[in-house]
């Protein structure tokens, strides 16, 4: 083992980042705005503010900014749970037999049991300094919503949350967190709002999306005087915020002049690894240097790989603002059979427009895969992921046996995103062996991408 | 704030310790031995090795050496999640008002979810060391069995696991994490060993105890060749191995020069106490300082406030050996009511003894205070807690605001032995208010407590 590198590498508190990187900023084609879909026009402060809190909307719209300050309330917070320690995966390279240098920052340990905090606090303070009363918002896995109620206990904020009906079913226990941090939890499809009760009326047997959950959770913060909603990935302020992730893996890597390689993080709606990656990208931007940079997703909602880079509705009631991003269509709903997150039929128009213009790459990943990476991760590390995190896993093992075989020492950084403590039901189908693959048909994904709005595509 | 000391206090790995603390070499009174029920002789070496691993065996009778280097091995695995932080609980003391300083030992940030680990993966490395195919044991809450079977899956032991059924049924995640782990989990009692078939028959509707599973472990080791019993509380080796959390504790206290006045934590069977407490113990026993330390338990299993010093047996079945312990008898078994772990009738010999000589407070409380402070804290420090640790924080916030009121700026030190992650039905049944206390009267102790046995007791 190498005596330099420590198994942690931790930093101290001083040194985490004060500053949240933008990557917009160092882009030379900006990501396409956000537009109207009644008049085609691009989305202004106007707009946005009756839906979203207002010192977000203009970093949502800020082009041009490379660092925002991070107000000290959200970073006495972070200290809370901050800085995550940078890991050197020895017991898996160890079990793999590779020269690989393996490193995952992990994001896990706080009782969100995810990186969703980073943005979550930062949002719930932006929502208090505008004197709401509180937010909504939607989840999929729940781990967003845990971490939003976290967030909104914190600073005394209501918290309105609208899970995704298979998760809600199929994870008690992370709902009952977010109760116990006194939110509200409704299962979506619901009969609360109008979009879910056209929904059910449509599709009464679905077990929702996190495109259903979001069109629920809008239409509940523009009804509600008092509220907002806030968003848990996609967004270009929630990539800025959870850069803090790749801005502490830089110093940390810095710290034994450990240059990386290969940098692996796994994308949904993207907001892990944008703020993994966006800071290496931006030295990449900068022609500073060069990484190889992977974005994994599910193979059974394949945006990157297999979606249309194209102006889509963020959400499956077609409620939400236009963005440009690589999607699937926003009436596509993964199989109920997918076990993990990542669920989100589109992508964060700041990673589409890097992804369109060459700056890293995109595989996909079948489950049964995954989770045998994630097993046997967590027999050797000792950490049980989360099956989001665990695409992650999967390429950072498939990309250290590549180097086994070329016999090249390659410092691989991969994003451990969260923990798998509330997902024991899908690792419960992988033991059992009753977890299969299922990949969309060429025809179902032509079929949903036919129905692409035509505002923004002509 | 202030500005010395940071939210959490690491140590670097260089300064883990590399020698476990063995209490009982400072003990001018050395607690009592096991002895043999048949013969009511004192347990040797050739008694013990038939059911527990040999070097195991050699550090559970050593009165005299204070210090026990810890194998490479051991210390290589416990760099995977140590050192554990030390963390000033600022938001906690800011929404109190205190003037207290508190400090809690964080042990939950690993996949076992608490304390327990330190001690499995010492007992599977003696284990391995000595040839065998695998272990046994029980585990009530889950999280023994849970650290125990991530260690044998480092070590590739075969692990069976019999958790107290209650705790089986309420706690399949728990469950599934072992399974994840390759553990083999039996609900007790059960059918398959003759103890469990034995109770089954006298108590067909019991939901279990810790003494109960204890009892099909032990028949399972002997009955089963190339096996032994491992358990992860109560014994001496236990305490040993957890003395890796107060050796910890001391040098992160020492780094920022901090005495503490109060020492807090939790006592089921007394691993998580005694591996705090002892090495602070040792200092008063030496002559060096002076703490007050407090053992919390609940009201419903009160073995140190309204127990008896006596020889007893350790299992419902009878069949380990006896030990001099504060115990409810052995046939006592906690109220199903009762959320939480610590639901052993009996404690550790070590800590008994020095708790029969002043050494300790002990102080019992109720569980809905405890999950009232554990609600408090999960908000403001971000951790949601065990209920087993969330006694320490009962006791801990008492503390903090009796400071309040006295002004005093005492330092106070706790054990946060674990997360609550897998125990979010008794967070519902808080939430929902249908908790309730169920204290055992004086006559149902009474009863319990006559039917000691004679042996050692006469």
């Amino acid at each position: 083992m190498d005596k330099k590198i420590p198994y942690k590498i931790y930093l101290s508190e001083d040194e985490i980042p004060t500053q949240w990187y933008n990557v917009r900023a160092d882009m030379k084609n900006k990501p396409a705005p956000l537009i109207n879909p009644g008049t085609g026009q691009p989305l202004t402060l106007e707009d946005l503010n009756p839906i979203f809190c207002e010192d977000l909307n203009k970093q949502e719209l800020d082009n041009e900014t490379p660092y925002f300050d991070i107000p000290q309330e959200i970073q006495d917070f972070y200290k809370m749970y901050r800085p995550s320690p940078l890991i050197r995966a020895y017991f898996l390279e160890k079990a793999l037999g590779t020269p690989a240098h393996i490193y995952y920052k992990f994001e896990g340990n706080n009782t969100s049991g995810s990186h969703k905090l980073n943005s979550s606090i930062a949002q719930a303070y932006y929502a208090k300094k505008q004197g709401l009363k509180g937010v909504t918002t939607e989840t999929g896995a729940g781990q967003w919503g845990t971490a939003l109620s976290m967030a909104c206990s914190y600073f005394d904020l209501d918290c309105k949350v609208y899970m995704v009906k298979c998760s809600y079913e199929q994870k008690p226990f992370r709902r009952e967190v977010m109760r116990t941090y006194g939110a509200t939890v409704t299962p979506s499809p619901s009969m609360t709002t109008q979009v879910g009760k056209k929904i059910l009326s449509e599709h009464p047997d679905t077990t929702g999306s996190l495109g259903c959950a979001i069109s629920e959770a809008v239409e509940a913060a523009v009804t509600n005087p008092g509220y907002r909603y806030v968003l848990g990935s996609v967004l270009n302020q929630v990539l800025l915020h959870q850069t803090i992730i790749g801005l502490e893996t830089q110093k940390a890597l810095k710290k034994y002049d450990i240059k990386p390689d290969i940098i692996i993080g796994c994308a949904g709606g993207g907001s892990n690894l944008g703020g993994l990656a966006t800071p290496f990208i931006g030295e990449m931007l900068r022609g500073e240097a060069d990484y190889k940079v992977i974005a994994v997703e599910p193979a059974s909602c394949p945006s990157f790989t297999r979606g249309k880079y194209a102006y889509d509705f963020c959400d499956t009631g077609m409620i939400c603002p236009l963005a440009k991003m690589y999607t699937l269509g926003s009436q596509f709903i993964p199989s109920a059979n997918h076990a993990g997150g990542l669920r989100f039929h589109g992508m964060s128009p700041i990673l589409s427009q890097l992804y369109h213009d060459g700056l890293f790459e995109a595989r996909a990943v079948e489950q049964t895969a995954v989770f045998e990476a994630a097993t046997q991760f967590a027999r050797v590390e000792g950490i049980l992921p989360a099956p989001e995190s665990s695409h992650a896993i999967r390429v950072a093992i498939d990309e250290a046996l590549k180097c086994k075989e070329t016999g090249e020492a390659k410092n691989i950084v991969f994003g451990l995103t969260g923990t798998g403590y509330f997902d024991l039901y899908a690792y419960e189908q992988y033991n059992s062996k009753t977890m299969t693959d299922v990949i969309p048909s060429d025809e179902t994904i032509a079929e949903y991408l036919a129905k692409l709005p035509k505002v923004g595509n002509e």
